[in-house]
């Protein structure tokens, strides 16, 4: 009976944190999509359609970036703003948003909502979750800010003190909330791919949001103990101190940022369409680039849809994958990927347990990174199934559009803009469930496995079967 | 330092049971090859070149099915009973073949060998193996002769008496075998579509050698216990009698068949090129063997590149999931999904064990599957990207090849014949990859595991991280 409770609870209608969550975004989602329809949101000075107004406001606040209309040319500088605040509150997760509010306004914090906001980071106590929050808040309008003092060195002398200065606020807030939204055209930042600043104010802001928030802190901390502590400790044993998951964060997104731009750099080497045409210099930055833009970013260097179909199967593979947890980033995660696969190493080396840098993997964890990667599977293949049967584009156009909506990238082989009304709504729902399903079933996981008391229900015997 | 012993120990090179098998096919397809290169073998009396020959062997030996010539009409019938042969020692598994004959000899079976047909059958113990492989060999001439005799009722009527039994017998074995190569023409078994003995027979026949040995002979112990028992017990308890791994099988197979069957016949309902233009009875047959064949049958009675793309997806998802442990089927196996679907399904009950008819799956089960998994998708990817570099084909052709190919399925959307020489090579690396390499990768796993003294080894804390 306790286990039926269980059930019932997880799906609970009213209180559950996973639904106040859900509910906020998605009403934040419907009063965005209300303003881009008023006639003063478009430059044209016309209604917008819905389903159009639906699916960029759901892009802004799921941090998508995936667009049917050019942002530059058909939003007025109202419906910009709007897109630029659905940005801000998607990426910083409107949690934290009302967590600084209850901060600021000096009231104490409920215990409802700390698990609101443990929720929204992913956040594994309760204990110091406030400090936390404002500590991320700060650390976004910091990183931000310092972001966009560097790009306005391009976009001033460009576009003039006023126009230059909101160029850089826009695009320093989209490249750190992982939005990918541009101002640029319609071919994201290809005009940019050799300019320096540019191409590494956009990558830092990108792999900073999505290293995650508790992995800065935790770096931070250990670099400002390492400082400040009397005895003498070698990087190595500092490194040794961040937590797992700090330690697994760092390794799997520097092997991922390494292999793609080998990958990249090699295999569009001679791509008359990409790399082929530029500079040594230029060649670097923009594998580079390629490399990173993945980890959910969405805006890209390169014309994507020149890559080779190589390139383009890689991009799937590193936009599927996605960012790191409890950051602005989407996909299934870097550390969830990583988990397999250190459990498959595990075993080939003959090993009972999952273990890395000297700590053991809990099997609740393998479980769980198992159950978030094949639900993203069946929901990817799912829906492109679905798209094969509506659209007409071709297979990768539309594996490339599914998975970039679902790892909520907004990197595009071209099509979204002439997505059948279907289609959209399907992309629509994609960034949605891409934004919230992963983390609110983590956690709904994470809190089930925690609750059950497998010891109250039966304990069946072992059974082996055959596999492979 | 017992650990190290261990990892050497897996690659050691003589004498290991995985390398006799690896040694041992590839000395039946280079045998295979030359014969297939002699001017007997072909109907023109010429020479074949090195890479066709080897092509064809291999895809015979590995009962997959992929063809780059024509095989009715590129080879004699010399060429086609070396290819028969090649099917019938790659089917039932050429270890088998040699404890035949060593228990037909009256000779005593040593342990080693006992080793050899345990890894050829991937069986669990090495307690009756002689039986059991007796068994199998006896259990294969039966029912090829049944499906030879069946197919008879059509073939001799349409080909005489002599040629008749000829492609009764040919297409029974690579039926059995789950080779996939036909006598019919350049489409497979398409011009059969309506013909319900063909398709019956067929697809008992793939179905019979997908579910694998030991699931048959625990079914037939189970039934003949039921009868011959004094106290009278259900069907359902009967089934409970079942090993888990013939429940898993049988659930397992029944549920995708269904699930194809419905998909297919719903999705292709209205495509003028497939189901449309056929009878609702042909209707129904072709969904139904468009669902059975991907069990790496290899067999097909629509034309595939005319198949929607949803289609075509949907069976390069079964084709990647191929049939049971320990048959003659391919992919990476019905059980290993299941059991990682469970994992995932218990995990999001809250269950810390997956639980399934009662009995807990080990957690070394499931990492072994997980591990399995993992690597096909390496090697099917990794391959995939080569192919797109070197091949000039559409991305779902080199999809359904690749997967085709490493599932030894043997279905193609067409462009078999004109790969490249290098294409060449990777499928035929890919289908021995695929026949051997599950195989041997699983059982490697469990003999390590099996070994493996965790206890002699530091044991490490726990610590958990993020998923998702
Ligand atoms: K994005
Ligand atoms: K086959």
């Amino acid at each position: 009976m306790n286990n039926v409770n269980e059930q019932h609870g997880i799906f609970r209608s009213s209180l559950g944190p996973s639904q106040i969550l859900v509910a906020g975004f998605l009403m934040v989602i419907l009063v965005a999509t209300v303003l881009l329809m008023l006639p003063i949101s478009s430059q044209s000075g016309q209604t917008t359609g819905f389903i159009d107004a639906l699916f960029t406001s759901t892009s802004a606040v799921c941090v998508t970036g995936l667009v049917v209309v050019n942002t530059l040319e058909y939003w007025s500088l109202f419906g910009k703003i709007v897109i630029l605040f659905c940005i801000q509150i998607g990426g910083l997760g409107f949690m934290s948003l009302v967590s600084m509010i209850f901060v600021f306004m000096g009231k104490k914090i409920t215990l409802k909502n700390r698990l609101l906001m443990q929720e929204a980071f992913s956040f594994n106590t309760t204990a110091g979750i406030v400090r936390f929050a404002k500590a991320v808040v700060q650390l976004t309008f910091l990183v931000e800010g310092i972001g966009a003092i560097l790009l306005s060195l391009v976009f001033i002398p460009e576009h003039g003190l006023i126009k230059g200065i909101g160029y850089s606020i826009f695009h320093a807030i989209s490249a750190f909330c992982n939005a990918g939204f541009d101002l640029v055209g319609s071919n994201s930042l290809v005009p940019y791919v050799g300019n320096g600043i540019i191409n590494f104010t956009i990558m830092g802001l990108i792999i900073a949001s999505g290293l995650g928030f508790s992995v800065w802190i935790d770096t931070y901390n250990i670099i400002k103990m390492k400082r400040q502590s009397a005895e003498h400790f070698t990087w190595k044993q500092a490194f040794y101190k961040l937590s797992l998951h700090t330690k697994l964060v760092w390794t799997i997104t520097i092997i991922l940022i390494v292999i793609g731009f080998v990958f990249f750099f090699l295999v569009e080497y001679n791509n008359p369409a990409t790399l082929g045409a530029l500079s040594l210099k230029d060649k670097i930055y923009a594998a580079l680039f390629q490399s990173v833009a993945p980890r959910t970013a969405g805006f890209n260097t390169l014309p994507l849809a020149e890559l080779t179909p190589a390139s383009q199967l890689m991009s799937v593979i590193l936009m599927f994958i996605g960012g790191s947890p409890a950051g602005t980033a989407g996909g299934v995660k870097t550390v969830t990927i990583g988990v397999l696969v250190l459990c498959a190493l595990s075993t080939i080396k003959g090993r009972e347990n999952t273990v890395v840098y000297k700590r053991r993997i809990p099997m609740a964890v393998i479980a769980r990174a198992l159950t978030v990667v094949i639900i993203a599977i069946v929901v990817v293949l799912g829906t492109l199934m679905i798209l094969t049967v509506t659209e007409d584009a071709a297979f990768m156009e539309l594996l490339f559009e599914v998975v970039s909506a679902f790892g909520t990238v907004g990197s595009t082989l071209g099509i979204t803009t002439s997505l059948t009304p279907i289609g959209k709504i399907i992309i629509i729902m994609l960034m949605f469930i891409g934004r919230l399903g992963t983390i609110t079933i983590a956690v709904a996981l994470m809190v089930r496995q925690g609750k059950t008391k497998e010891k109250h229900i039966i304990q069946y015997p072992e059974e082996k079967v055959l596999v492979g």
